[in-house]
């Protein structure tokens, strides 16, 4: 999908495919569409995560409560989003041991009580294995930076969403993926051994990349 | 429901019950679930509408773009949310005439055009003779005029949904519904004729009501 078509958009649309760049937040989607025109998949994110910096503390809590826990009850009853199913289920937490679903319910039930909002992490990013690791060393964590961690994860997940839905490539640079080229979405059913995974670089350097605050008189 | 069950809810369950508070929008349930505990309705609604009010105007903007047309799209796929449905079905949206829906279509059509955000409207405080004549009389409002209107409606939804779950009469004063006494959501299934609407006036004070603005020091 090209920018052309994507600033085309009316507001209807734009937030039926952009709604779940982050997780059960249509509000974001719907509030930036008033910033279009976008250049390109790093101009349309600027804007994501820039809404998301100038919120109250309580609403970037809010962000992070709207997601689901990882191998958690939506996922045993079916009820999570298309895209977090794809992604829960590409870092194998579909396939976890009976002891292995019990463990990780337990870290959740921690962090929860201790945080207040759900352990949030890209999982395309992860594995079975690293997901109960970076858990157990994310609980012990001082609040405010773990708020902040959890935030910089919600912007990975967008990221990679919005490569999705604009046919990029996540590491970039900013154009359609080559025919044969890595694809992110054949890459969440599953890590291959050894596989580079496409967008890390790209999203691990989200995390030191300023953001312009939202200013009312931007509107 | 009494506020001492509403305090006790981890922030999973107060989502699930106050998610759609505000129309699509559970990052607001989700961050007001910091501020608890809350002492009655009035005070619930008060963090609702700070939270609303302390957006930057996209973001504002955002919330009524999560909105359903009235007897748009939505309703005729089935895919409104049940409050949604329930309020338009109310105000008899769901039986309107061909070409009472043709002239809907075309008034939401020239609206979303003229403001970047669909009609929105309490449903349950209005009917289909009203809807109509409502819609052409605001597409003439200046725009900032009008997206104050809309989030007064957003609130005034709001506050009547909050009732419902709660169990309170709208017109207040905050006490459980007395065995007999009117309840809204019989009222929203159809007006009776000559019916006062509860809730109308407490509903209307809404929009006189100064509202504190959410400070970060607050959270």
């Amino acid at each position: 999908m090209d920018m052309e078509k994507v600033n085309s958009m009316d507001f209807g649309e734009f937030v039926d495919v952009f709604g779940n760049v982050v997780e059960r937040c249509p509000l974001i989607a719907a509030a930036i569409w008033s910033q279009r025109p976008f250049s390109d998949l790093e101009d349309l994110e600027k804007h994501f995560f820039a809404f998301i910096d100038a919120l109250p503390q309580s609403g970037q809590e809010g962000i992070l409560r709207c997601h689901p826990d990882l191998a958690g009850r939506e996922l045993q009853r079916g009820t999570l989003t298309a895209e977090s199913q794809r992604e829960q289920s590409g870092a194998g937490l579909t396939s976890l041991s009976a002891d292995e679903r019990l463990r990780l319910a337990e870290l959740n039930a921690q962090y929860r009580a201790r945080f207040g909002f759900p352990f949030v992490l890209a999982a395309r990013l992860s594995d079975r294995a690293a997901v109960p690791r970076e858990l157990a060393r994310r609980l012990h964590c001082p609040p405010a930076q773990e708020l902040r961690t959890a935030l910089a994860e919600v912007k990975k997940i967008g990221h990679l969403r919005l490569a999705d839905l604009l046919g990029v490539d996540p590491a970039g640079p900013q154009r359609p993926r080559e025919p044969g080229a890595p694809d992110a979405r054949r890459d969440a059913r599953g890590p291959q051994p050894g596989a580079v995974r496409p967008g890390l670089e790209a999203v691990a350097s989200l995390e030191r990349r300023p953001h312009t605050r939202v200013k009312e008189g931007e509107n």
